[in-house]
């Protein structure tokens, strides 16, 4: 029985992203997607711990199976993928992590892949998103999130950190004008003026009320129709689902999507083209019973399917 | 940086409710809200410590920002509001417990201000209704609870516990007629009696089932027209939502509100006059990374801006 | 007081199903249900444990009241039921556990009563129905799971473990043709032909998607017209529900059902004629605060309730 | 295999302590020992959940053996014994507890049994001294404790709470002179003087530091010669061994006993007659793993050893 | 900084045993440790679990450095080490576990290096005995655990679970006559003969209370003497060590080795010649914050450096 | 009984330390000990989040009684205290961190009180240590952890975070020459160097074999007669405690102390004048039902109580 792949990944007793081959040292001809680890939490404002996320989530994706029933597609055998491992840098350096996730990001994007990073705390969507905007251009962004993410350091005195990675790729030209999508928004908010920056910029900011009250799949229907035919980022912090669904995170938020609405946010963006995705600050430390990191690896297996069925 | 408001939190090293003044010999002229706590749970069937959510509900209240979204209101600056403590009182005198925070109450209504109670079990309802029934007549109440809590001494022996509250409510006439609305309500039941006695008084039942098939916002704008014109009071047994959502409970029953429900249905009162609430039955013992804890303070930041949007 | 069955049951400290009689050696005359505790797990592909959930299922179903507020019944006056203890059987015996139920099963439908297995993996539902089948021909089956539960010993090597009920199930014609439903699934499978055993039985397949688009009420209302006049078995693996309502559970998978969409699934059959139910895949071990306990209590007892409004 | 014991036990599904026979009603001829069950915490000053602990420590305990190696007896076959149930009373009412369990106490004394109840709170020591006191005339004690429980009304406003059963002991006559030995006892103490009381009725009060150097043995040793020829209750509340051996108790002190100085303390005992025995403060929903549980069956069945191997 | 190690490791996103190279297809040349995880749980009796223990035992053991300060030397540089994986096996077959692992150790065995297992329940012991005793002879075993593990089919009907591989280590001669010392052992036991078959074949058993009396140093220096000059086998059943020490494991015996004490037996051996080892049964789902994982990564270490330290 | 000060700490809701006064703008006159957060994680090199514990150890540190029974003093009547609140500080900033602390230490020493610090991770001692060495020369250091913590940047790439405080404390003169003593230490190393730096400092390291061989009180004796008459800085770092009894730590290594050890090592030095103290390490969303948190607060007890009885 040595060829059951089953038994082959049991024997190794590795836990790759998805029971995938590992390729560190070079991205393998033909390859369509790579997982990146980004263990990093210094960015976090409440509760870190996000750090460890890589090494949970790739333990339980090893339960993610290849064929997606709702987009009628063997995900793994239509999209060929790696882990790529994690990005590495001296651990207490930001700029070092910045510097290290645009390398990796643009060489995956130079190598004709995809990169699907697993944070790490939402610092790390921004040097994806730099490294991105320099190889394809300014990027359609579909961002799921509890938070707008774009405070600058009026708040805490420093500018990177977990709630600033959209002022920044705002401010710095990396989204397209009007292409940021903000999806499972909800409050309260610090002051009124919280989403002006975002849209000054002509975010579409959906809050969860109005995901509620239109449809996870109707919304996801509304970007479809705008991002098609450009190439889009997505960035899902999984506090954007309620904490009884993601109960693993520094900062949750109480009111938010449940699994189904964001699946079904995700699979009715069938057809537009993926750049890139993040799912960002998972802490194993807060999760109970793994399933915080196991919904990560939906998320992620959700991505890969985008993949699977967009254009090539 | 001295005057950053979080830094002055963080420097205090202490935990009012929301990052409020601290007001326990005087309650400041001006304040509309009083936040008190009340450690008390000898009133529990099953599985106490409810005792100890104050000191849990005040930490993890610190993350709740001030602006509402949805009312399009900065609460905090709207309603003035401080940390009135909390209610004390020899610890195995239920008797005490129930003048003490009577008195509270009676001096927070007093003073103009609008109690805020965090439990402690259902048992300090009672007292609350009771100073206020006195102050403003009798009230109508709103009361979102898996249970009926219209128990009498026949089932435990005992007049005054987590399970009575509104049967003496309705009983000393400190409800007024038809104005009881009991939402979130499911069984199974001990006997096909059991919502007699709040009939009998002419309380509107909203069971879990009606209200997911009329909505929670449907079924809030009905309560807010059947209660515009009239101090109200709201209570909300945390285990009235679902154990998926808030876990940390001693009596959870399966079947119950998402947190969204909640959050609408009290946004559906906007408008009512609240002249008081507590939200109750958060046992810190049984919860799971604190959510139950910032559950409820959500809860009571969602009463505080119905102050903010409401009468004055 | 001694009266009192609540003290009565405390009295004794032990902790049969429901509070109910607890009768190993015989059933009483007049037994409609029998529950029979299951505990069996090594049928177990990932996460094993749910051995032990007979003892904390028991524990916690001593908070389920009798009166049934939606189907209007007291469920145990109008059903008199005992706790038939535990299928007994050596241990690291499958085929000996296979057995034992089997036996059970028989010797509860030979006097007449109705089986409600609680589990134990899903192994044990395979002689559950053998014995049924044996009693009353094929059956009419109703399966709530993430998961279609039809493989083989291809992926294993092994024919009979949890995710293998239902295939032999159908290869043995247990099943009437055609009276196969499984509502709950979803992905991912290993295979686009993952349903195709079930499908080449005539087994109408619910996923979770069609299930959330109709309502649960509504698939199960089509359930009953296609079931009625049959005798029906209901199988329910409590990770149909999502992770969020029942995180102990050893093969977890997110986007599942909720509570209520159970309970409303299980009530719409109100009429059909129970002949047997399972609940299965509790894992104590992987619970918090016994959630998962205490809503596989709330499932057997909606399944009573079936009996209860059922044809007798 | 029907009369395998494992396997009987397994097929009722019901979990009397021990694995032993249930005697509600009537204490069988010859039986030596009746554990009782007091769901009682009502007296907590600070965690309570107490009251559950005799429904998981029954649990667990069906993994003790009978034969005990250092003794070098089968208890069990030693000492019939029985699960007598639990102490049953209006759970609201701290007197209908202490009658209750005097009652049931006097009961088993009267049948010529040895009472071995399992709490609950301290609370419940007071009326089991008090039946056996009046049975059998002042008896010695070994209190084995973090603290003196000698608090008067003074602290809290109430006489009668789990820091005050050795006060009434004393004040009542219910040990003999000199006859109370406090072990495991720590600081830090609200005043100097918190040992006058015990010291003033003649008490020797052994701290943990003094039985870390001496040797839990050879205290005990020093213990049996006091205590022989007089009849000798035992009372173990589980916050004398450190958190981290039991860390499922409400008012935990760092510093106290390991496990194995818990047994050779009990052990050392060997030959004293015992005339009951409690073990006390077991707090499920603090507990991990049920080692708190587990921890306090072992004590129970220390006890009964002592009874196996002491003069009949 | 690509050259540091701990880079690399985090770079790879990986978790072999203590950072080591994964070898799965050969021993590479001058290899003197093979670690070999083991995940099978199919022989437990209460609660199974320890399957998962491979992966998580890893995962931590990436804190463990290389240089033991008491044994003055770099285990790691002294022993070339590799992760050999885990032993793969259809996971329903029992006899498939005990051919695989015989199969593992006798082919790290033949490469001239020494087998260290992960487990897994103590069923994995057997098969490595048995590769062992068949290239080296008759072995001395030193087996540290709470039980004897020498049960009979007579228990549970089956001859090969976790509690009898030593039965069947004797039994078939894989041990040395008078050369297995049974460590840490302790009560209750079903009867008195418990010991019998282990003492009928000259074993010394040493229980916990002469562990402590004599301390572990002293009895690890008694086993050194007995041990030198021959092939040792170590086994080390997590549940020896007391469950504060070791919460994660599936049958805790209160009264246990603390961490120190099992260190302190194992580094008494140094000198000895180490043949093999394994650690077992270690329970993740019943852990807390990795401790018993991180324990048992630690125990495996002080296996290595024995090897280290031993004669070549 | 509004004087009863149980209830003043109740009626006010907040949880300053102890129970004492919080002074935060100004130490009043006669205060001989300020106790002071230190909310910082970011020099964590593996599980980060100590920066909450001053949070929980506050609000267990309520339960401490004030007499200590073995020094035969109140503490707190003897030792004057406050809670000065936290070191307030830009959270990303470390350099602000440690001007913040090294500030609000040189304010405490200057106002004749001696600083009691609870972290955050171990990077809080650097700056407490500079600003005492500037206030009273170099100081006597009393080191209790696990690990050495005097790594350098070659590490991780930066000189500042949680392995290096002692490092910089040797290297910037803060420690009077020979007066460095490194209790609890344990393997495994990085190195055989690892000591060296210690070593060349003239510091004692007392690993925790030898502190075992000669008893915890007669290694705290040595220190005290080594340190008397200078002023000593006891830094604990309660990974120096075994994780069965300190499982809320970052960095846990089996093999450590006791709480009775460590509570006897710090009475032993009862005598000496104590000029500082800090307890670190603590990590709240590891712990088990506060067991680290309040043996947190049992360890700066223990420092009061040094202070109480040391030279004024």
């Amino acid at each position: 029985m040595a060829q059951d792949p089953a038994l082959t990944y049991l024997r190794h007793g590795q836990s790759p992203f998805f029971r995938l081959p590992v390729a560190v040292d070079a991205i393998p001809p033909g390859t369509r997607a790579v997982l990146l680890g980004v263990p990093f939490d210094l960015g976090t404002t409440y509760q870190p711990g996000a750090r460890l996320a890589p090494w949970h989530v790739r333990r339980v994706s090893a339960l993610v199976q290849p064929y997606h029933p709702v987009h009628r597609v063997d995900v793994f055998a239509e999209v060929p993928a790696v882990d790529g491992g994690n990005a590495a840098f001296p651990p207490f350096s930001p700029p070092a992590m910045r510097e290290a996730v645009e390398g990796h990001v643009a060489a995956i994007a130079a190598a004709g892949a995809v990169p699907f990073l697993l944070g790490g705390d939402h610092s790390i969507t921004l040097p994806a998103l730099r490294a991105l905007a320099r190889a394809r251009g300014p990027l359609a962004v579909v961002h799921v999130d509890a938070h707008l993410d774009t405070s600058g350091p009026e708040t805490w005195g420093e500018p990177f950190h977990h709630g600033t990675p959209f002022r920044h790729a705002l401010d710095e030209g990396l989204v397209a004008p009007g292409a940021l999508f903000q999806v499972g928004i909800r409050g309260p908010w610090g002051a009124a003026s919280e989403p002006a920056r975002s849209l000054a910029h002509g975010a579409r900011i959906v809050p969860v009320e109005e995901l509620e009250a239109r449809g996870a799949g109707a919304v996801g229907a509304d970007l479809r129709r705008a991002l098609e035919g450009r190439p889009v980022y997505v960035s899902v912090d999984v506090d954007a689902l309620d904490p009884a669904f993601a109960p693993g995170t520094g900062t949750p938020v109480p009111g938010g999507l449940t699994s189904r609405e964001a699946f079904a946010l995700l699979r009715a963006l069938a057809g537009v083209e993926l750049a890139g995705m993040d799912v960002v600050e998972v802490n194993p430390a807060l999760d109970q019973a793994d399933r915080t990191s196991a919904l990560a690896a939906h998320l992620l297996y959700e991505g890969l399917a985008l993949r699977a069925v967009g254009p090539r």
